[in-house]
């Protein structure tokens, strides 16, 4: 078996996860999310928020979380703007249009928006022959690990609310982004710089599952109705919410995030020492870095990872992921083994 | 904690299914379901089927699947056909209307579908100014506790097919079916006899996840698109499917529809003897007896269960449901408790 | 050419309608709506009603505007009421479930809504496991031919409010609803009664075109972008507009339905008094009687008109419609023909 | 009022064509497009055509056509490509997205679309993680007045039958189109170089309508119903038949057209003798011109037309449209004030 770097979701789930199920198996509780679980694990992260005034929801996946919220808090006209990069646009197969909505995008150098390029976009759309842009969609961290700041999302939010258009944050990796010494933000901050968000369990350790909070009062009546009407609806609502409880209860969803953000920035580390470049500086537990080709097929039998994007003739991107599961001596016999290989 | 006749999906999972998923928790596997467990737990399953011409798919729940398949196989203008008391038509909060198709309704005493309740449906609708009526949908068991023979599922099958409609087997329960004394009918018989079926795992001891088997050629290629289009798929898929080969490896899912059986054959008989009346005849792992009023108020104080319907001014139909894990004991107490408490 | 009694849209349109668009033939008018005749004949019609607060848009036929209407008002779970005979039910290909919507039907036995049909379908769906009823939908004339009372509309419309659900009021036939002496509705009345409704010009001479008028505020900000979104915006909204402008400036609209009344009541007299049956007593336009099998086929050599049901072995319920091109003459030669063949 | 040059939708339509609709006025037809004046509207197209295997389908508008089409031949999780000019793209409010799919855009200098341009897209959309294009969309002429040969156009053809695409005309003016001389492009054409494709009825003197000629056979059952369920079935489809009886029988649809280009071509070389620059070269009906601000402003007095985008600080594109009312002296008018206010 390879050593893993190719993506933080290719393990059963953190252990403690998995015995928090365990702990439970005895137990009898109600369907559909009106169980005990649900409601500590949303306590929890209250608690963990500082922030009482929102709906939590748990739900399987990322791109059911996008679709569900997009094609709620959207009419049939208005459209979500996002980068070129986002998710939505690029690896979702189309489900926010299957939703029935467009999605505008913008070109940036780094997968993050700001005010400058959400304008023009706002400004063009003047008419209803034309769509309405009401959302803009962030990830956090991007899809190129980027992460923002508070001062960043702060201005985005203000910006977004006056100009009368929600904020979304999509947290597959908020774990790392939150953990990031790239960033101040924490998850006190969150509900009050957007309308709405997910904590990403898949990509932190959870079996499967995200955490929906909901902060803008005018889709919390809504909200149990669309789910159900989405196909997104677990019976055994509880055996989301328990895997939430064991991330929240003693801080294990930021321990992850710091372990893979450590690792992460020590492979950055080593690898800027052996003089190699990167598509961007270290923000999170995703490092993207140029190796020449040769050198990526040496490295390709004893690892897993992705290769992003050709850079020239010869050399090319390679994205490396930091899971809870990896361990400082992968992250060694990967040097090892660069160093090896090295002409 | 009141002792569960209320369904058969408020407990966590199967300790069977537990440890599986704990005997791979030091796996590295691909994602979106291109790992070996997803190909282990379809080769069982494809081997208990005796079947191999067909694909499956492992989703997060009955409804997701419903919405998934019938969204899939129908046009814009196409219906579907079900029993007025069928779960699309009912309690699934308008997801299939939702996805743009009409559920065209059959009244029937039993849940249950025939080739004469829809023969004249396909009859009316004989201009493009209506729907088109392309697709029958039916539950096994249905959601009044009923089982299809594989005589009658051979009717319905040729029919459908004879006026070109898909037939749909929804399985949620239909472990249950299978196992059931009442019907002949087999997993081997399956995918001859409709187009497209789900084995269900939520309210078989499984965490979540039903097994979609898709047997129509014609909408093998289109499938992973419209799961990722409907915000459906599992980045980690093998733990859906690790689930699945608990289930099948050894003959579990199977095992645990028989102790359901055999303990709602158990209650159903006991109480029989008492001399209460029933809805209907025993079929599966629900049953649903007729009690007065003031029973049910003092069984209500140590059990969960459900009132279905009211059945006259004293009294009303109660729905009882036996899950995995269900002992006798519990329906010892259940009996014990309505001898105590009968006139 | 057989004497057509088979609809009220089978000739291109009023003499006056057609004058109207030549008289226009010199002009050059805004796009989309935005020009002057838009203007005149929503002036004409506001006036008409005597009321100011409402915003009209002019469509190209019934199916657009009841899809326009209840996919703008409804959100995705939520569902519209019917009867079971509603145009939006049987002859609209799934036009509503297409949007998203569930329609939810009553047995009548007119094709009346009234508050004791509706209310258990509001109290039923009680659980966002069920589709949210949120909008009654009637059709005045109804599908029947029946009319609602100024009485009946009122205590619907103060039923609606009460329960928080809209009303919609299809007015495909409006024309010989309000001028029906088996009402004492006007189109007064109308922005109060209802949250929206439309005044059909398809079936009262026009060409083609609907005037949908929106008297809830909730939705009229969103309605151009709905209209251009469904593709059901005119470039030369001039030549709707100036239909309505020929209907509305002198009564027109009103004359062609008292005519069509008129002699819809005189072909039921006198069929009456020739010993004839009905379905219901005469309403509006469309008549309904029973006829023997024999005597309709000799009839349909020489008049066309539709057999609408299987009455008895040797009878049918044919429908009669009076269109604004029939004359008297073309009644007399039915009746004429109906005692020449009498037994 | 102003003299047009804004659009070629701003008069009610050709003197013949209204006249055909008053010589039918004394008729009866049958409804929803099963009159004889559909027939023999379909019939001139057919023989105009010498093609015989397709469906014609008379509708209101283009955006209407362009929804019917595209969500027709499209599944929910495959997408259209277009120029980023594309009409779907940017005037339609999103009207394609609404129906579910994604419009992929391709950047271009004239709005015009090549294999070239084409392929990356195909080629880069390769998973079932993104949407599957699966049909190209081009307009001809152009949002940009360009017109297509038909050695570009059988290129683009074959391109996309060898990637299983297929190939859309919006034919929004393709009366100016067909009857360019910058194109060798025939109706005759036409059927043998895409799959579907529309004759656009609004720009070319008729009151509404848009005549839909589908030529793949995969589609052809479907689109009555298609039609409806979208809400697009005019009740008196012979009033939209009538007007291509008129534009069809004597060749005024291509009369129409050829005046129009002359008389573009007309202002096209007076104001390139006086030393305008233009966005293209002459094609069609549009004529894009540069002009000084302070022109355009004295211009704007007396006529009217649309500026199409800033040129630099001091000048603008303005676009010209030649309709079928436009006589030489508007021209000359226009070329005149053009003159006395030259620096």
């Amino acid at each position: 078996m390879k050593i893993n770097f190719e993506n933080d979701y290719s393990s059963v789930a953190h252990k403690r996860v998995l015995e928090k199920l365990l702990s439970a198996a005895d137990e009898s509780n109600f369907g559909y999310g009106n169980d005990s679980h649900s409601k500590t694990a949303t306590n929890l992260i209250k608690k963990q928020m500082k922030y009482e005034d929102c709906d939590i929801y748990y739900l399987s996946g990322g791109t059911a979380v996008n679709k569900l919220v997009i094609t709620s808090f959207l009419k049939p006209f208005e459209a979500v703007i996002c980068a070129e990069t986002g998710h939505i646009n690029v690896h979702e197969t189309g489900a926010i249009e299957a939703g029935g909505h467009k999605v505008l995008t913008v070109k940036t150098n780094d997968g993050k928006l700001t005010t400058n390029l959400i304008e023009p976009i706002l400004d063009e759309h003047n008419s209803s022959h034309m769509v309405k842009p009401k959302m803009v969609y962030i990830s956090n961290t991007t899809e190129l690990g980027g992460v923002y700041t508070k001062l960043e999302l702060k201005r985005l939010k203000e910006f977004c609310t006056s100009r009368g258009v929600y904020l979304y944050v999509d947290g597959a990796r908020l774990g790392s982004a939150l953990c990031s010494t790239e960033s101040d933000l924490t998850l006190e901050d969150l509900p009050y710089l957007c309308d709405v968000f997910y904590i990403g369990g898949t990509k932190s350790g959870a079996l499967y599952g995200e955490a929906l909070v909901l902060v803008n009062d005018d889709f919390k009546a809504d909200m149990p109705y669309r789910i159900k009407n989405l196909g997104m609806l677990f019976a055994k609502g509880f055996n989301t919410a328990l895997q939430f409880e064991a991330l929240f209860e003693d801080g294990l969803f930021f321990d992850i995030a710091k372990h893979e953000n450590k690792l992460s920035r020590y492979l950055y580390d080593e690898l800027d020492e052996l003089g190699f470049d990167f598509k961007d500086f270290w923000k999170s537990n995703q490092i993207f870095v140029i190796m020449d080709n040769n050198l990526i097929k040496k490295l390709y039998e004893k690892f897993s990872f992705i290769i992003w994007e050709k850079f020239d003739e010869s050399s090319s991107v390679v994205r490396l992921v930091i899971s809870f599961k990896t361990k400082k001596e992968d992250c060694d016999s990967f040097l090892k083994c660069v160093l090896n290989n090295m002409d």
